[in-house]
């Protein structure tokens, strides 16, 4: 049975009816938009993300899978914020021909993902269209003052890392078939590319200790860096020896600047990198001890990686609509 | 030139350089999410809406009228909450194909009507895909008590318009060379279908007053009056002979009834429908004069327009995906 069998009135009441709500929604899915309690935190974080067919995924990969990164997608991004997550809208635009058990599994996994985080579904839009393309935007709540703004990175800050780089893309690679590594490593991978976790805990306590900038890694760590120095007006220097590379990532590796690659292209990897003073580094060095540091903020401009007297620097990553020609190109640009 | 020749970050950089935003943006567009401060008003409105190439629209159609409809559509699902609209993310998937040009008259017919109605553009995601896919999702802000949901219509409310109807319907057919009507009329329906104008100071009036329900005019009035006797568990019935029609409809329709049709079907109108106690519309003759009595709310289900001793019944409106099958036909569906 496909969309087009169901009508859109009937497909709506079908993908919503068992979204769940926190007591904060006033009003759901069903009227002309949804009403929900004002946050009590003083800043409102909006993002949103879109994903199309044959761009962002294949019809052929896991709906539920598709759903759920979707979703953790926008959360990461208010975890890269510091704030907490709150209330999504979703539009699907579907060919008539999509079987319906396709889009159960998709909102299956978003709302999986939603309820993981305490996100509450409460609208969105649907339309017919010539290929799927899936959008979530998110509303979030921060404390406007501890805000962690890609702008925020100031001189003689640490730079750290949340986790270890290299296994979603990885994983994309066993998926695609590129590499074909088994186990429990290629599990990991897999699930780090198809399952991924938003740092929305982490985001808080980077906030909480007042850490000045942060990203998600989305495009690869180099283009994450680059922008955090570009919209801070500093340098990001980070050192080879110090980036945490994955297992899996360090496994299916050829050598040591394959490994490094891995590290600093893969993108959808969710961890944040962020940078706070030193002094609150050493403070806190408990409560920071899971995470990683790679560098330090200097003055200057630009992102760089360094070995020892070596100095290499780092570009902009992936982009859409690429002849390529006008784009910052990354030395190590992310394959995708 | 096309998008293919800017890549993703130009792109983004040249779309959103005129962006204005009002003073509660703490960091717009170019972070992870943006950062607005928390309304006054203690309950968010969230909507969204998706226009797709050949479903909403048609490419050779000005993309500022495609821009300024998608942001008025999703102000007018505010308006009919009784809200002040706020901010907006905007999705575009575009073929690399796409002329630069194009999406600039997009964003420029997307920021014309957000300024007109105080609303910040304050971030949004772009990607490549086969088809065009524009989506905006909006956030609003009402005090609860005040909301107009679809579910609040009472028995012994009256049933009222903002202002005629049927001019979007003409203006469309006008477009599309159905009809030939030239003249102030015609320029009237083509600003209506082009150019609609959200009734977001209606909509607060209505909320101030103590207005019980109201619906914008998106799929016709016979969609909306039955969708709120639905959400209600009431029976919505208008009066034939006081549904205000406007001279363009009028003017074009073969017969009265036509003319009817036109009021009864004519989507994307913008006007709102709302109840309210007769008590309160009985003190507030001056405040509401300019909009129509067209009926009342009585006991029972379902929408109906009277004539005398005739009572017809209302169904449910356009559909996307429609095999048609299984959803609840209008008698006078729209045709669009």
């Amino acid at each position: 049975m496909s969309v087009r069998d169901l009508g859109e009135f009937q497909l709506i009441e079908r993908i919503t009816k068992h979204l769940k709500s926190s007591k904060s929604v006033l009003q759901g899915v069903g009227d002309d938009a949804a009403l929900v309690a004002t946050p009590a935190l003083k800043g409102l974080l909006l993002t949103c993300d879109a994903m199309v067919e044959n761009v962002h995924f294949l019809k052929v990969a896991d709906p539920k899978d598709i759903g759920y990164k979707l979703m953790a997608s926008n959360i990461s991004d208010i975890a890269a914020m510091g704030g907490i997550p709150g209330y999504a809208l979703v539009t699907v635009v579907l060919p008539p021909s999509t079987e319906l058990n396709w889009v159960d599994s998709l909102y299956h996994g978003l709302s999986e993902c939603a309820d993981e985080y305490g996100v509450s579904i409460v609208g969105g839009d649907t339309s017919s269209g010539a290929e799927i393309v899936l959008t979530v935007a998110l509303v979030g709540m921060v404390e406007p003052e501890r805000a962690l703004l890609r702008s925020g990175a100031r001189v003689g800050d640490i730079i750290m890392l949340t986790g270890p780089l290299g296994a979603s893309q990885v994983g994309l690679c066993i998926h695609t078939g590129r590499l074909s590594l088994t186990g429990e490593l290629a599990d990991q991978a897999l699930q780090q590319h198809f399952r991924p976790k938003p740092r929305v805990a982490e985001g808080r306590l980077i906030a909480a200790l007042g850490g000045h900038a942060a990203n998600d890694i989305s495009d690869g760590l180099a283009s994450e860096l680059w922008e955090i120095a570009e919209s801070s007006g500093v340098s990001m220097c980070i050192e080879r020896h110090l980036l945490p590379i994955h297992p899996a990532a360090q496994t299916v590796a050829i050598d040591s600047d394959d490994a490094v690659r891995y590290a600093l292209t893969s993108g959808e990897e969710y961890e944040l990198v962020f940078t706070l003073a030193k002094e609150v580094a050493q403070a806190n060095k408990a409560a920071l001890e899971s995470f990683h540091v790679i560098g330090e903020v200097l003055e200057g401009r630009g992102a760089y990686i360094c070995e020892g007297e070596e100095k290499i620097a780092l570009g902009r990553g992936h982009v859409h609509f690429a002849a390529a020609a006008a784009v910052h190109q990354a030395e190590a640009r992310r394959t995708r």
